[in-house]
């Protein structure tokens, strides 16, 4: 039998002040009881992703960054910049709950068999608030981990892998047959490469340092371009020549990056083009932006004609746009190969008090690749 | 009767050598002879759209522009610097015949009743090498002008007034209510301004300069806003939340603008906001970009959330997309309002061999708003 619940447990908030003060906290809040198709999840294992440190730290200065309180119940504060304030101004003064997805043990169910059938399962779970030691969660929105797994191994069963399935689905939706990706040596990334190489899917993997295309290399990628390298423009033509891609995912966002890609794309179609278009090629070329590990300014240099998109692209609104059917076809794949393409490594596993430290923001809040944390609320 | 055609003409040409030199010159021709179905028009009056600058210039840096030959047939050149030799290498060494659209008399005709129903009509013309004195279409895609219409009143009959008419078709198409322009003092811009007010369709005038903005109020334009106030941001902030735009048609392309249009656009959606995004607003928020008054790069501020797209728009793959019966009934439109909505306005009437002299080449290439040449190829 598992543990009965307490009455009240450990929940991670972020408040961000309309004075521009943000602060992160960890508050004792009532253990909600299940209703009758609900069950209550100890949450064993949550990610910190980087679609996580927007809500968790909002626009603050880590610079600032101070801490208080006791090793057990830390506070952090620090500044917002003045002109970041306004992009807060819709969370000003809320005390918001954090982290999108984890995994942990059902300990009590609602009165419905659908509810009961899950108790002392490992379940995954998303629906934010999941830096918590208790979360309430429909059943019917409980992922049940093969026997074999571990709540760390189903940590990330959501976020990560809907997302490189949906760049895949995305991809052929809108007509294109190969892809590429930026940051590609991340967690996300090289589980991209693995669906790939298993669905026979082209992929051009764009890293920023050699370790990272070894990296890559070694886990069976074909083509990787190293943005570190003067020669990476020609590289990237020649890979988006080989594999025909035409849509790229890019994690980054700011910078020259996006634009870059786009000119690659245009010069690797011009290849095989037979007579001069002065609006560049009809062939269309997209790049989606899905993160901001840089959030200065895109800067895209327009040499690569007129057919061409860019735009911003999430997990959920794709999910809706493909509808519940398909959706449930992603996450059932996710489940079967949890622990071969869709395994996620972790550097560290940490309490919810030790992931505010400032020694443990200090590495994640980087969002280096090769440094992912694994909050274990159960821990304290 | 008309006069016979002679047997050579003048042509327009653009060719750039594949070492960096650009040559404009005119060309004595053959005049073609019409097949069955086609018929032969003598060109007398053909606009310079920005979208023919590009063809007849490339790349060249005009600041290099030097002339030779004679007044009437003058050679000029230019160097076309080497870093953007890569983008011309498509047209390198082809000699190429320029100008999109025109107007004049059909002068001589094919054996087909369709071709001869058209002997001695006024007709407008789309389908490049308009600059010249001859020019051989298909009859059915020759669109006679009403009888009381001047070559001069049809010269511009497609290339301003459907893609004027393709914005408000794509906003229509997109599931948008109402539609942002900038440049928006141009002939284009002031064609898209009537059409929506006959219409009764928001739109929101971006404009550069104070007389701008009064010219359009002059014509009865609701919202206009000036980039040169202070206010600027403020008042397309207001302008955007009374109409509810969420696309924008922008013919500028470098700079700032196109992402504060965005930035913009979130702000006015979010003053109705309920709770807190993190990821923004829903709202799909879109830009196209369709000219390219600043060729320098295009920097994006990314403050307002995932769901937006940038890209660009161009009116034959629109035509392409909404397929030949919907160009039709626009192309219908066009015809039928000719003199009204869709009356273009042009400062100077000049030769072939004047539109190639460096006083009119300094007014027109600077694609000023408010400059718009006519060339009349009948007069040499």
């Amino acid at each position: 039998m598992t543990q009965p619940a307490p009455s009240t447990a450990l929940q991670l908030r972020s408040l961000v002040r309309s004075n521009g003060e943000l602060e992160v906290s960890l508050q004792e809040v009532a253990v909600p009881e299940p209703g009758a198709d609900e069950v209550l999840v100890r949450i064993e294992a949550t990610p910190i992703n980087p679609s996580d440190l927007g809500l968790l730290f909002g626009a603050a200065d880590l610079g600032t960054l101070q801490v208080s309180g006791t090793a057990e119940r830390p506070v952090l504060s620090a500044r917002v910049p003045d002109k970041a304030m306004k992009a807060m101004a819709g969370r000003a003064d809320q005390s918001l709950p954090v982290g999108n997805e984890g995994a942990g043990t059902v300990v009590k169910a609602g009165a419905s068999a659908a509810a009961q059938a899950l108790l002392g399962k490992k379940v995954a779970v998303i629906g934010g608030a999941m830096y918590a030691q208790y979360r309430s969660m429909p059943a019917a929105q409980c992922l049940v981990l093969p026997a074999d797994a571990s709540a760390a191994d189903g940590a990330s069963c959501f976020v990560n892998p809907l997302t490189a399935l949906g760049m895949v689905e995305t991809m052929k939706l809108e007509g294109h047959k190969a892809l590429v990706h930026t940051a590609a040596a991340s967690n996300l990334g090289q589980m991209l490469n693995r669906i790939c190489l298993k669905d026979g899917i082209g992929l051009v993997n764009i890293v920023r340092k050699p370790e990272q295309a070894a990296l890559l290399r070694e886990q069976g990628a074909m083509h990787v371009c190293d943005l570190s390298l003067p020669s990476f423009m020609d590289e990237l033509t020649d890979a988006l020549a080989a594999t025909g891609a035409t849509i790229a995912f890019d994690a980054i966002g700011g910078g020259r990056l996006a634009g870059q890609i786009l000119t690659c794309m245009e010069a690797a179609i011009n290849r095989n083009a037979k007579e001069y278009s002065r609006y560049g090629s009809a062939v269309h070329k997209q790049v989606y932006l899905y993160g901001m590990l840089d959030t200065g300014p895109t800067e895209v240099v327009r040499n690569f004609g007129m057919a061409w998109g860019m735009g911003g692209w999430l997990l959920f609104p794709f999910l809706q746009k493909v509808g519940p059917a398909a959706a449930q076809k992603l996450r059932e794949r996710v489940a079967a190969e949890l622990k071969t393409t869709f395994a996620s490594r972790y550097t560290r596993t940490v309490s919810l008090a030790e992931a505010l430290t400032p020694a443990a923001i200090a590495v994640y809040a980087k969002r280096a690749t090769g440094e992912k944390f694994l909050i274990d609320p159960s821990r304290g």
